[in-house]
């Protein structure tokens, strides 16, 4: 093998090159999958100190991002994104130390059972296999990414954003060397060393070597990937997540969790953007939720029965109900019911999260079961679609997609199984 | 929506005649995601008595494949999957009772737990959503795929081998009506009215209206799914299964498991294509062995130290350990020790179903962690890879995949979950 060094060469051969990392870090599948608890712990350990350590460097790194993305013009918000301060470098070290003190999920015996014959069947758990990550401008995703693969016994290929390359590649110099020093195989973590985007072209198509992509951006950069990758992904391509407030709904609850949904944070997935309020209230909840919502800088876009509430609601269209605004922008639409609102949310929503704010349980449950989305909520914000706030420790991303991985991305989603029968000579009749 | 049997006339138009397929099946799945336990096997059980009650009709249409068969000089092997009688009808309503007995996964709580904030957290089974299955010339797969896929709550997409059609159209006819007589929705269960393949190459890029591919058939066919399909596909190319002879093994138990492993079946993909033996035993082990195979009529292709023990053995070429015979050929190998054996599965096998024979505890362990396939067996016959022989009732394939299904793809390996949360107003700090 090539030592890791030469990589850092540009090379314009980006199959030549990625097909080494990929060799690389399938070499390492197996005796990763074997480690222990306690080893794939020290590397977490050994990588958060070097991550602190090294503090300096990863930010004059940054520094460099940082003034690439002035001459750039960078948006405010993605510049924010990259910018890296001790605070956000003490925060990934806490994150890498959080994984380590994650349960392993590795050699977990899931199910068991003894066949008539006496053969004894089990489910063990066991790492999925090689994961990329395609990210963009969060340097911190680097160090994320890198743990939870390495705590489920999966290789890793990095290729973060061209705007953070000088960010990831100083994160990455301080996790490097850590799989080695806890006796952990080379090529348990690797970054793609180029910003060419023929490499993410690569990466898709490597299905020798690469079991699961998962791409960690905005909606293009996940658009492309679904559409190009011939490696499974797991994604969610947007988060039309709702709000929707039944006829049973306790006004004050229903006031308190649409703002907390909405305004918290607007740029995260699971960030309400459609609130439904059954026209049965409206007269009696809509207003002050619009006005708590307009008070607090949100955009208001109504139907037509929303518009007449409230002066500020300007119309929305069509296109509102389909659209991810990320943003303090909310679409709000008055329905005739627990039937329409959950025929809305099913056809315009995009699968990932959306409550029900009610105190009838009867039509909780109905909205529990019937939409068919990825979290369901029932009284509680949208807000909480996070792996960390559902107790998985951290999260690798969030999946819309119904195979394998729905939800959170966590440690756990990041394996597989295989069944190990145990038998005194049977045969098969 | 159309009625169904307007599809039955042959369009040209693969493309819009499998989007109303896709549409039809799609609108289904809400409905049959809801359905009762009581209905769907309410369901299967009145398919079962239409498919006895309808024998006669469904002998004369395999008379038909048959005689076509005969004109296109199929093979005496495809014939004879081909083939129906009584017998098999028989057991094909046996097959569809036999589902309606199964526990019905759907609603089943796989884990819970509660939040410090009081939130209660539950990942509930969900129907994985609408399954395509494709398929060669066994016309019994109609009602197999439907009744496991139906039992799950996914609608499913049935695409019969072109030279089986009659008789999958007779059996489909038996099926197509029972979803609706117990009040399930039409569109769970169709059946593509059209040898052309053509239809094949839609179903695959469906991907807006299916959720998961099936392939049930030769490698050529699994070949062309897994290369063209935008849709995920739970499937094994080919099972190069081994059978291990470690030096531990009682020499008994070692001639009973590997004659059983090879030649009880030798065209299930659980039947063995290659034995290695242990050197420090080859000499005590692998004559009895040999003879055993060879008078069952078994071929053997084996290196130079298998050749110098048995002079009916043939020489073995690098190819002959990358094939899939599916007949009465064996490749043998004598091996140096755990670790060749171990590395020989890894690397020449196809991640499905290997087995070591052996009175060693540690051997057997290491050989069950270390070799990556769906099934590892120690002291068992490989043809033991089957969901009924592991209990899970019926399977609709076997995967050698990583992703949501390895192994047995059984009732439950067609369903996914969703996150149901239930709060009292919490909001995300």
């Amino acid at each position: 093998m090539t030592p890791a060094p030469a990589l850092k060469e540009q090379s314009q051969d980006f199959h030549a090159l990625m097909r080494e990392l990929g060799m690389r870090a399938r070499a390492a599948a197996g005796p990763l999958s074997r480690a222990t608890t306690a080893a794939k712990n020290r590397a977490l350990e050994l990588a958060a100190a070097k991550v602190l350590e090294n503090a300096p460097a990863i930010l004059r790194a940054n520094a460099l991002d940082l003034a690439e993305a002035r001459g750039a013009a960078l948006s405010a918000a993605m510049t924010d994104r990259l910018m890296l301060d001790q605070k956000r470098i003490d925060a990934i070290a806490k994150g890498l130390r959080e994984v380590a003190a994650l349960p392993d999920p590795v050699g977990k015996v899931m199910a068991e059972w003894t066949r008539p014959n006496g053969m004894r069947i089990q489910r063990v758990c066991v790492p999925l296999g090689v994961v990329g990550v395609i990210y963009e401008s969060r340097p911190n995703v680097t160090a994320d990414a890198a743990a939870l693969c390495l705590k489920a016994g999966n290789p890793v290929i990095l290729r973060g954003g061209s705007e953070s390359l000088h960010s990831s590649t100083a994160l990455y110099e301080c996790l490097r060397a850590a799989p080695r020093e806890a006796g952990l195989p080379d090529g348990a973590i690797q970054l793609v060393p180029t910003r060419d985007r023929a490499a993410v072209g690569e990466m898709l198509t490597m299905v020798e070597f690469i079991d699961v992509v998962v791409p960690r951006g905005g909606r293009s950069l996940v658009d492309r990937v679904q559409r190009e990758s011939r490696v499974p992904v797991f994604a969610h391509l947007e988060g039309i997540c709702h709000t929707y407030v039944h006829a049973g709904a306790d006004i004050d609850m229903a006031r308190k969790v649409t703002l907390n949904a909405k305004m918290r944070r607007t740029g995260i997935c699971g960030a309400t953007e459609t609130l439904l309020v059954d026209r049965a209230v409206a007269k009696t909840h809509l207003p002050p939720i619009l006005d708590d919502l307009a008070k607090a800088g949100c955009e208001l876009r109504g139907d037509g029965a929303t518009q007449a509430m409230d002066k500020r609601v300007v119309p929305a269209t069509e296109q509102d109900w389909r659209t991810e605004y990320l943003d303090a922008i909310l679409s709000v639409r008055v329905v005739d019911g627990l039937d329409q609102a959950i025929e809305h949310v099913n056809t315009y929503g995009s699968h990932h999260t959306d409550c029900i704010v009610t105190k009838d349980a009867a039509a909780a449950e109905r909205f529990l079961t019937e939409v068919d989305s990825a979290i369901v909520l029932h009284n509680a914000s949208t807000q909480f679609a996070d792996g960390g706030e559902f107790g998985m420790g951290a999260e690798i991303g969030i999946s819309t997609g119904r195979l394998h991985a729905r939800g959170p991305v966590g440690v756990e989603q990041l394996t597989t199984y295989k069944y190990v029968v145990r038998g005194s000579g049977q045969l098969r009749p």
